[in-house]
């Protein structure tokens, strides 16, 4: 029979079973933060109505989206996860609590122009807070004890949640008189990073049309830096000229105010006014989050605070601020990075339970039942290859332990079991050696996913 | 501004909050006893090249698949796991090592006619075994143990895996020199259990054209019963005259031979001859899995041994043994016959921390972030209601503390705490709160998701 050659579309993750498990890992610290901080568990279709995911239309995103007919059917896959929410919020209003509090980790589609390290397909990982009329400002508060949680369990320590707030910047560039140019000023000194405060006021004086006074003045507004206490005492020196700057900045104190007791140090946070978020439907605070010896890798968290969440589906208001991690290409970053723990285990097994002939098979088998009762992840291994070729694959897998059973071993009732890491062999009593086994396991296993 | 009506599309299943932490659990029991067992978990695209996917082509599938093109490409969303597998281990032969022992819990689509409980988006939880040119009957034997403590630990009690194999059908077949006939007869005996044993003579005889001797010896052979010995003792005496049929005798006494060391109870086990799967790559032992008292169900975990999972891309040999739970479909029953346990949490959170006034909002801070140090799912709540309103708020989510924090507690350092499903309220320091509360969190939680 002719055979077609397989293959995997290009810009779709496709792991391997030792990498694979290392994504497991991250997503199930996701999970379990996501659900510490009370948010629930949702799972939307991945197709919906292609009407009801391009109501907002326009942009890249319709050209990007996969869309398509099935009968009269006209139907597209997703490509996030908030416009999913705000249907579901509409759709459940009656029957939802709020605030409500929802975590999705899902798949999401864009056809984008492959190029390494772009995905078509990839996993965001959202969390939203919606609140119905109104939502207060501490859950504003919270967002950043979160992002800090979340890379802290998942091992990062050098990374920087940066957070500022858009009435800030609204009501700043109010009272200068540059709302309308408001959108260029802020598009330009996004750029700040990279093309330095120079290259920004030319641009600005140049392309946006300001005076080289203002040009100034923007860039001192922006560049205020120093810890909180030290941005907010700068930035209390516009108070007064202008309301929206004003609420901005109260939101701004309250969010820096509880850090302490939210368990967020100052170190892993800062005030950046140069951060506004290209999205336009954001209104109070802003976050993204960089790690600190990749700043290439820009905003591996951002999000932020809006004030109508399904305006295209209801007429209820409905406020919220929510964040989203973009796992996949996370995922792809550290990996090429070499910042993935090369030390946790990824072994589909714990041990690999080997009967050394045919009559040992029941006692084997019992064996590995036991085992299993009590947690320990074991594979029966009956295959007909010489000893040799049962150890080769154990190794090569990188199962920790491995089990020998003959018939001394079952005439005792005793386990030999090798620790293939550190080559050391002993036999003993059932009970002796799950305890020994599982205390290496437990070493094994405490690092986190990503290198510090 | 015009509103578009919120709705999801017919065939897609997406859960209210407190169902889909149901499911979550489902699925989290799945995860960790697939892995007990040495699966490794998969995650392979939703869309694959069409040709990939329709490489066998033909039938049924072919009419239900999701198939549409973007830009120049020909793409399709997978219809099964199984696919996407065979093409996953032709892939990666070269860096897999064998068996190969994986599981994927994952959506698949088929376009089929809407109807009640039917689904075109649904999960899948497949686990397969994969050989590279052989693999040893013990992988089948272990299989029953693998859905025993699958259901089990899901909590059902009432369930039979019922097991036949394939050698011992085709091979009766061919002693009673039927082969040709053996898919009409096959088809047939499979309605044993709906239309009863005359009906079905009745049609072997008449549409099928067997003699009423030979139509009489069918039925005598595929309604042999009773336990595993008597079973295989009344299959001996076919033994001898067909070298497939000894070969599949064999392998069933393998199967049966070893239930009790993989801990599988006689009650939750049945050899039964009527079993033969419908698929035609089924070479050796199939499996189906019925609960008892919901017979009108179907198999609820089905699956069996096959010879050649990649035959399309790969001229290697891979034979496995897998099988696969409609997830989706078995949720939506469960839930229909009220077999979800309504005691299990449901809530986002396990406490609700309420301020008292705005002046202990740091404290309610603080402790909040305690109680998720100590992996308690823990909401703060910080709206600007009444404080009924926010016990209706707990009660309505089903959220089982809410704790009070006032001025006399910040004062003193402790915390008042109500249990609101028993209305008690207590006031103790952090320690002895959070204690009382765990305790409390572990005795609702121990409960299994589905009811016995």
């Amino acid at each position: 029979m002719p055979k077609l050659k397989p293959h995997t579309l290009s810009g779709f993750m496709e792991l391997l079973p030792a990498p694979q498990q290392q994504m497991e890992r991250m997503m199930a610290v996701l999970r379990d933060t996501y659900a510490r901080y009370g948010f629930t568990p949702l799972d939307t279709p991945v197709i919906e109505d292609a009407q009801i995911l391009l109501a907002k239309g326009g942009g890249e995103t319709e050209k990007q989206i996969y869309r398509f007919t099935k009968g009269d059917s006209d139907l597209a896959l997703r490509f996030d996860l908030t416009v999913p929410l705000a249907k579901y919020v509409a759709l459940n209003y009656g029957q939802l609590s709020f605030p409500f509090r929802r975590y999705q980790i899902g798949k999401v589609y864009r056809g984008e122009r492959a190029q390494r390290g772009r995905f078509r397909e990839f996993y965001q990982a959202d969390i939203d807070v919606i609140g119905d009329g109104t939502l207060d400002i501490v859950n504003e508060a919270e967002i950043p004890a979160i992002i800090y949680q979340t890379f802290t369990r998942l091992g990062l320590k050098r990374f920087k949640i940066r957070v500022n707030n858009r009435k800030i910047l609204n009501g700043f560039y109010a009272m200068m008189g540059l709302t309308e140019k408001s959108q260029d000023i802020m598009r330009t000194v996004d750029k700040l990073d990279k093309i330095g405060g120079d290259k920004v006021r030319e641009i600005l004086v140049e392309d946006v049309g300001l005076s080289a006074e203002t040009a100034a003045e923007v860039l001192r507004f922006i560049t205020i830096d120093g810890d909180n206490a030290a941005v907010i005492a700068a930035l209390e020196g516009y108070a007064g000229r202008d309301e929206l700057f004003d609420t901005g900045l109260n939101e701004l104190k309250t969010v820096t105010r509880y850090l302490a007791d939210f368990g967020v140090p100052q170190d892993n946070f800062a005030v950046d006014l140069t951060i506004a978020r290209g999205l336009d439907y954001y209104t109070g605070t802003v976050y993204e989050t960089t790690m600190l010896d990749h700043p290439e890798v820009g905003s591996v968290c951002s999000g932020g605070r809006y004030d109508n969440l399904a305006e295209y589906y209801t007429d209820k208001q409905l406020p919220g601020v929510g964040i989203s991690i973009g796992l996949t290409r996370l995922f792809y970053v550290l990996s090429e990075q070499k910042l993935l723990n090369p030390d946790l285990p990824t072994a589909p097994a714990d041990v690999l339970v080997i009967p050394m002939s045919e009559e040992q098979q029941g006692y084997a088998i019992a064996t590995a039942t036991k085992l299993r009762d009590l947690g320990i992840r074991t594979q029966l291994y009956s295959e007909k290859k010489k000893f040799k070729a049962k150890i080769t694959y154990a190794a090569k897998l990188g199962i920790p332990f491995a089990l020998f059973l003959g018939g001394d071993e079952e005439a005792a009732g005793t386990i030999t079991y090798k620790n293939l890491n550190r080559g050391e062999q002993n036999t003993a009593d059932f009970d002796t050696a799950a305890a020994d086994i599982r205390a290496e396991l437990d070493r094994l296993n405490q690092g986190s996913v990503i290198l510090g």
